[in-house]
């Protein structure tokens, strides 16, 4: 079919240049725009519709599991910044300073935030007095800045939004537990959410939070065999606690330092979403989060009958909570094909005379292009059963190009050999010295993305120096 | 009954002082807590779900009204702020500025936003170029600074959230009509949601936003006399459009300058639900706004059959879609009481042994007080029926009162006289000069508010120098 003048410049095809291919989507399916502050973005209706899905669910997610939102201010004193030393070390170098308000120079410089621990932690020390007071279970959904060098959409921006969730409790095994939950919060809305398999684990010292005692992430492999980082559950124990003078008498009637948690997921998911299910004719979105789940295209639409069909069918899908778009606009079905297409709606149903004189229409998934007639009466279920089809081939996808390209090795050579044709995960063998993870990275390009919760003994030595291991780390190039 | 230590501080009386009622409120019924970082708030669990409430009720008018949420950065360069005249002049004095990035100078000091008129005209110049891509209905839910001298919580902090609005249009007409839509969309907002009556009018040439050609508003009337802007809207003709180089090729292929509108409402209506409904035993809430409408107060708590049958009527009133909480704590119900009426619960169910009984529960009202035995079977509909009741109750109190304080006044000591036994609104007629605006506030305290859209012929001269009347201008002291 012939395809209109929009479409004349393609989607660059993911084998020639991945980075441009996905430049080229977040352009194309008009998720982003770029703006004249570096770094920063525009996040276009239909990017930001994505977001306010991904808000929706795990803001229920989040009240289901007993948590309240709040609001912090945007900006931290210098000298609040600077109460715990470790978080100060992590974030100082990379936060943009407010000088000036109007015509006058600040007695502090305040940051943009880059992260609220400690602005949580001061409000924690004015309303935590006794235990009583825990746990508190709050959560914010706000934007953070982190002055980064270079940047790409959605995936490393100066500005970013996110969800911080942040929790204080009186003991550290609740604390624990804590971040633990948040992390199968996590695991379970990027796996039945966005189709989005996930590995869980701790980070190593290395690779921790500024301030906490461990960190928990998921791991997620793209199309180009690099990791990404999707989200982390922090436990900080009692060091901020400490650090900002925050007590509680406990039934005892003896002062205790409670315990903190806190997590986060960020629009890097979107970024997630088009690296993990994208192809070259563009974006794929999960059913879950999709601004549009079907879109009607009516072909020979000026015939009698046809667009009030179309409109019928669009009035009981919509009935039934299907997000559902008609396109009756006077663009050709191949402008329209193409244009949906690119934006990555899951379904398209398709309906023309012949269809409705057959009592049918036709149901074609984006993600494999299978076109599937379907009838008319009980339509509504069969695209229920379709868009759950489509979440299922893009998690089974997923799992198996994650799977195809996972490596077990028990030696540097074989790290080398399992990436030298192309990247992926590798499962190896670590004594946990840090100078080990540093050679692995230096002689392979492959990090330490995590010490994943499921361990296999792969075997007895690290795969660096030979010496005993002391468990599996999952490696590699991460974004 | 007993209180407990807890609500051993009363709320001060606003009649002995109102500033101070207020921060009482705040506090006490834990909307806010107040942090290092001078004239910013932490916005609590309590306040932060009644601006959920607003955010989703709006949200939803906006999306009804064909508008789609979209993200800006929260930087604006100085040169861009700079391109359009009157903007830069009313912002610039009043924005904070960033001027480093980690340890490095930026070359050019971004601002925070105060509001996103220059960003979204760089972005339609960036994707407005014909008539087909018109009009663009845009709007953005995020907060902005504005680094104000004396602040108070929710009704002038240097931080707070708002929505901002933002619409460009091929015409003047749609943009103009565009401009009262969204003033109509925040009446009916006020109205229908806050029970709280407000005056729609036009602002004088001195009041305007910086950079419109008219700016619209809507006042409302506080307990202390005082008027609140609750809203505002604004149309900007082309002078953005100009100043930007934004241009779109018409059907007739000529270039012209497309016409704007933005428009937005701020954490501040939280301000006006306390100033407009609250009492000397705390805050009143709106059922549309109040994060519980019910609180279910059982007596004899721990008597057989009570908290079960307690439960059954939380799952009913839950299951009809009404925001309830059972309070089983073992708190004693004399301190639930109070607990609820400072928090301005709507409504407070009581149910007891007896009750259960006779078959019944109370119904006891917030902002009157008065209590009602209903049955419980049918009580879903009473209940409902009840929170109506209260709405209407809260708007015909606030009506009320904004009617026994609004004065007509035909010369400067009329509008002294009035303002004497305190404040409140003044109809007055206005010759049109800013002369005499600046003469009645000097002499009465009472600026101009609005002028109007429903007009008055109070007289056919000016209320200040006797020539003739333009039109009838709302005069009142204002936060």
């Amino acid at each position: 079919m012939a395809k209109q003048e929009k479409k004349v410049d393609a989607i660059t095809s993911m084998d020639v240049d991945f980075a441009q291919w996905y430049t080229d989507i977040v352009k194309k399916a008009e998720l982003i725009a770029y703006t004249s502050v570096k770094g920063c973005m525009v996040i276009r209706p239909y990017g930001y519709a994505i977001w306010e899905n991904i808000q929706r669910l795990l803001d229920g997610m989040f009240k289901e599991t007993g948590h309240e939102n709040v609001n912090m201010p945007m900006f931290i004193p210098e000298s609040l910044l600077q109460k715990e030393k470790d978080h100060v070390e992590g974030f100082a170098p990379e936060v943009a300073w407010v000088t000036h308000g109007g015509n006058t120079r600040l007695e502090e410089r305040l940051c943009v935030r880059p992260t609220s621990e400690t602005l949580f932690c001061e409000h924690y020390a004015d309303i935590v007095h006794s235990y009583r007071d825990l746990p508190k279970l709050y959560n914010q959904w706000v934007s953070v800045v982190r002055w980064e060098k270079t940047t790409r959409p959605f995936l490393r921006s100066r500005e970013f939004l996110w969800q911080e969730g942040h929790t204080i409790h009186a003991t550290a095994e609740e604390a624990i537990e804590e971040t633990e939950r948040m992390l199968n919060v996590y695991t379970r809305f990027c796996e039945e959410c966005l189709a989005m398999p996930v590995v869980q684990g701790k980070k190593t010292e290395s690779d921790k939070f500024a301030g906490a005692v461990s960190t928990y992430a998921i791991e997620a492999l793209m199309h180009d065999g690099k990791a990404l980082q999707a989200g982390t559950s922090h436990y900080f124990g009692d060091g901020f606690a400490k650090a900002f003078g925050i007590q509680y008498a406990d039934k005892d009637n003896t002062l205790k330092y409670p315990h903190q948690t806190s997590w986060g997921v960020t629009t890097r998911l979107i970024g997630a979403i088009i690296m993990t299910h994208g192809d070259n004719n563009g974006l794929v979105l999960p059913p879950a989060v999709a601004p549009i789940q079907v879109v009607i295209v009516p072909a020979a639409m000026h015939k009698e009958g046809v667009l009030e069909k179309a409109e019928e069918i669009r009035a009981q899908l919509a009935a039934a909570g299907i997000r559902v778009k008609l396109d009756a606009s006077d663009n050709s079905p191949g402008w329209k094909f193409a244009e949906y297409e690119v934006k990555g709606v899951p379904v398209r149903l398709e309906i023309g005379p012949r269809d409705i004189a057959a009592g049918q229409c036709i149901l074609a998934a984006r993600h494999n292009g299978e076109k599937t007639a379907v009838s008319l009466e009980g339509l509504v279920g069969a695209v229920q059963e379709k868009l759950r089809e489509v979440h299922d081939g893009l998690y089974d996808a997923a799992l198996k190009n994650r799977e195809a390209h996972t490596y077990q090795c028990r030696s540097i050579e074989e790290i080398q050999t399992a990436l030298a044709g192309g990247d992926g995960f590798i499962e190896a063998m670590w004594c946990g010295d840090e100078s080990c993870e540093d050679e692995v990275k230096a002689k392979t390009g492959a990090g330490s993305r995590c010490i994943p919760l499921t361990q296999k003994q792969l075997s007895d030595t690290c795969v660096c120096c030979g010496k005993p291991a002391k468990c599996m780390v999952l490696w590699g190039k991460a974004y």
